[in-house]
């Protein structure tokens, strides 16, 4: 067993007292207790319409502009949005037009999921974390779609609102899709979200991080292009018809939850993001400042024997930049208390040191 | 509005007290009440294993030889189950090889699934709702795989173990795989079922149709081909992630409940069966003997009028059997009181009466 076999599925489930994980994404806090309110008296059982509970739904319109509940389709996260979203569109059009333009470092996942869609994915190259809307444009002309996803996982950045402008432009013009993961939409430390619109675009959002759901699986995509919400629901229909039913109206129940639980949630998360930002600036890293969602993503000498030897000798988890596309860099999430924070910063200088 | 427009998706959501519905595939009894005990005390929020929670899994591996917990990958359902398989196997092997054999009349979402997993369905003509073996052997060479589909819906047959026995040996032989859908294996009125054996099978369940738990989307697959079982944890990471955690926890509680709770729905789908059956020979139709699931599929003449009319007429809601690959058939499922069933059936006598 040595660091040639690192792989996030060898962190799974590595569990125990003395273990600190900036590893996995998920929030450390519970959901709002009105989610778990409506299990005692929950007696349904039967199917539900495959697009997603009409309550959830028509909730869901009154948060977007133009909207109504025909705009949405409810899914097993925003993952099985995002693969429903691009098998739509690879059957649609031009057949052969089958490139999806990719920001790197990029989510884990989009590489893998444009290729299970049967498409091919293409990379433009993000300066400091950020789209380079240069390259961006250069290549955008021969893609059938684009994923966004600002706040970024990994990089923790987002992106500036001209660049989110010009890229609505540039797609509407060439009728490019986009593809805009917003599931970090709330967690964004210098600014409002910015909603892309469009006709040729597709939100994707989740109660997995506003709201701590992970577990339960409810995601959503939201376009004003009806033929594809159409074609999303119908592959959808022989796929995994409706998403769990219990797990909607849970997050039902969590629409009507305070903004002020999300404020709360936020502030929490930016105390956390100051003390591991300054804490890694402290130790000599050099990292981009995190503007949004809870990672970090610092370059690093030897990033195969920092993840290794910080978990081996210092039962500390970190991930490899090389599986988000960033193969200098390591990632840490902050998803963990204060306390964990600053002993886990501890523990990454003393390793440093002792290099 | 005319007959032009039947679709499955014409009746979603129909409802009302004249209404009798031979439509929907779903029981219309309760879960047991253990799946809802656990409901009050539940807090749990955080991902779990993409391959499902071990204590479900082990105890799925306790129904089934030579089993593990490895062996089983929990999912949003049947479907998704299928679907998984299916976008694997198509990557696996012979890319060129990519015909999926399927007994007619099928379950209307298997050729679908077939070809958005980039497969080919090709099909197999059923005798009086049961496979053909000399002409399935005649065409499985050409095909990666094979879906199995006993106790079928819609024809509501199981095979004979006969058949299945030559199955398993002519697909061994020839390395192709079979997935064995027995999501109805707990409904059966003729004999036990037959659990097809093999290296290359993947059989598919959920816990959907025996404990009535359609909405929660909580089906698997099983297979000894422990890389296969990894190819579909492989693409369930990029798509949907775990299933729903409560979901798991309520099958798991489902697991738990004694036999006689599928003894006693067994009892209540037989009388039933019998009713439908009897009443529908009566009125002069002729139509296979159901001996699982909850279908019957009698032949009428001009099945779009039939399905029709009586909607519109007789506010009876029936399935035509084209969606299924039968276009001389209707589907009745008998997912209903005996009350409503009687009743059913005088609208349908009137109608046959008044043709």
């Amino acid at each position: 067993m040595g660091k040639e076999q690192l792989s996030p599925a060898l962190f799974i489930g590595v569990q125990g007292e003395d273990i600190i994980s900036f590893g996995s994404g998920q929030p450390d806090l519970p959901p709002p207790d009105a989610v778990y309110k409506i299990l005692p008296d929950y007696r349904d059982f039967k199917y539900g319409l495959i697009q997603g509970t009409c309550e959830l739904r028509q909730a869901l319109s009154r948060q977007y502009p133009s909207s109504t509940a025909d705009s949405f389709v409810v899914t097993n996260g925003a993952s099985e949005a995002l693969d429903l979203v691009l098998r739509a569109i690879a059957r649609r059009g031009d057949q052969q037009k089958n490139k999806v333009l990719i920001a790197r470092p990029y989510y884990y996942s989009y590489p893998h999921i444009v290729r299970f869609a049967g498409m091919e994915p293409v990379y433009t190259d993000a300066i400091d974390g950020r789209i380079d809307f240069n390259d961006f444009a250069t290549k955008v002309p021969e893609c059938k779609a684009v994923i966004i996803n600002s706040p970024s996982n990994p990089t923790g950045r987002v992106e500036a609102i001209d660049t989110l402008k010009k890229i609505e432009a540039i797609t509407s013009e060439l009728g490019v899709y986009v593809l805009s993961d917003e599931v970090y939409k709330d967690l964004i430390y210098v600014r409002e979200n910015y909603l892309i619109a469009g006709p040729h675009v597709v939100t994707i959002n989740s109660f997995s991080k506003t709201f701590a759901m992970c577990g339960f699986r409810v995601g959503y995509l939201w376009s004003l292009d009806q033929e594809l919400v159409q074609e999303t629901i119908a592959i959808k229909t022989h796929t995994s018809m409706n998403t769990n039913i219990l797990g909607q109206e849970m997050a039902l129940a969590a629409t009507s939850v305070p903004v002020s639980f999300i404020e709360e949630q936020l502030e929490v998360w930016r105390q956390r993001r100051d003390l591991i930002y300054q804490g890694l600036l402290d130790l000599g890293l050099d990292l981009w400042k995190p503007e949004g969602a809870f990672y970090v993503m610092p370059k690093v000498d030897n990033p195969e024997d920092f993840v290794w030897d910080l978990y081996e000798r210092y039962k500390t988890i970190t991930y490899l930049g090389e599986w988000f596309g960033a193969p200098d860099r390591v990632r840490l999430s902050y998803a963990l208390d204060i306390d964990k924070i600053e002993e886990g910063l501890q523990r990454i200088g003393q390793y440093l040191k002792s290099r």
